[in-house]
């Protein structure tokens, strides 16, 4: 077995991919690269992680340095190890992902990147593997909303079904049957119909629901059964 | 932003968390260290990640070193990037798991890593952050086994429900209700009956059953459901 001094040093970076819920769809925020190579092209925010930091630290350090937001819960998604990945250099990339309720940080971007929020089924193409990148996120945010409510915590205090409808369709790229949509979540019994009605959207109106915070709590995570699922 | 030249190379390395079924329980593989420091302690199999090579194919390499197996499905689990997790130098690690039929591959391990099967319940303290590496693998382990039947996956051709309920004892290191683990195996519908018993287990003997692998393959990813769990 080779010794440590032997080994090969190589870069080090983060990519984060981050989500956005404004109220109507789900978005990426994306930057237009400000060093070459491929400057001016989409990319997500990364940098490289520095000396005194974990691969964490440096996903949070760059999304407040990005954001502002301070504290915001990064999951840690693959690491992208492909020798040729990036073009100047041999660079390992750990993905990070975020989903954030726009809506509730005020505050603007940090002009300094020229980021911008994309709808997540129409973005540009990106530099790299971030396509990939991105692929992936999507296809764990879609296996993670099946399995789990997180989606509801995008939600505002009091929301229709049919914005709720919109929100999971924008994540699955598809349409849902209304009716049976709105059967399916109801049964879940995690809403609490409120007795106020959005007139705005529809003639008839829809029904405002609110989130019933303890059963959330409690059940979220009882889809564990402890048997083989498939029945 | 800094250029590629200012920034800080590391060094990279893969951990392998290798279960095995041997019939009777899960095990895991570990190895005792060939080198300083901590040599003689107890880790996981790993290596460094080689210029040509991905992490995926660097934890290829080291395992079919070890094993001799070829192929076998890895599965990225988290890569662990805390500045002081190597006392030696700074390595990020990226920790892959493998899931193996210990009975169905005969050819005895490679001496060079003097590597022993522990039972997953009891192994000995590992070095750095290893303990932590597979704590994150049962744990993850624990969760797939929930939402689908992977676990039948590591069952020869025909087993009984007691063989299949140690397994599953052994993944979530407790004891299941017999009638009640019984009851909720066979409502999957998965398994077949067949005719026959195995007698040298029991007094009364156990009827063997089969996978059904038409409704395996066909249910394994129905427990998506599009809609938020938790009712």
């Amino acid at each position: 077995m080779k010794r440590y001094s032997q080994e090969t040093r190589m870069l080090f970076a983060v990519d984060c991919i981050i989500f956005g819920f404004d109220g109507q769809e789900l978005k990426l925020l994306l930057i237009q690269r400000g060093f070459e190579p491929c400057k001016g092209q989409w990319s997500l925010v990364g940098g490289f992680v520095q000396p005194e930091e974990s691969a964490e630290g440096a996903a949070g350090r760059i999304l407040k340095n990005l954001t502002g937001l301070d504290g915001i819960y990064m999951e840690q998604l693959h690491t992208f190890s492909a020798p040729a990945r990036d073009s100047v250099e041999r660079t390992v990339s750990v993905a990070y992902t975020a989903l954030i309720d726009i809506k509730q940080y005020k505050q603007p971007l940090n002009n300094d990147y020229h980021a911008v929020w994309f709808p997540i089924n129409h973005h540009p193409q990106l530099i790299f593997d971030h396509n990939e990148m991105v692929g992936l996120a999507k296809k764990q945010l879609r296996y993670k909303a099946a399995l789990h409510p997180l989606l509801l915590e995008l939600l505002p205090g009091k929301f229709t079904i049919p914005q709720l409808q919109q929100l999971y369709e924008s994540v699955y790229n598809t349409t849902f049957d209304k009716g049976n949509f709105s059967r399916k979540i109801l049964s879940t019994k995690l809403l609490v119909k409120l007795q106020d009605k959005d007139k705005l959207n529809s003639r008839k109106g829809a029904f405002y629901y609110r989130i019933d915070r303890k059963k959330y709590n409690a059940n979220f995570n009882t889809v564990l059964n402890l048997v083989p699922a498939g029945s």
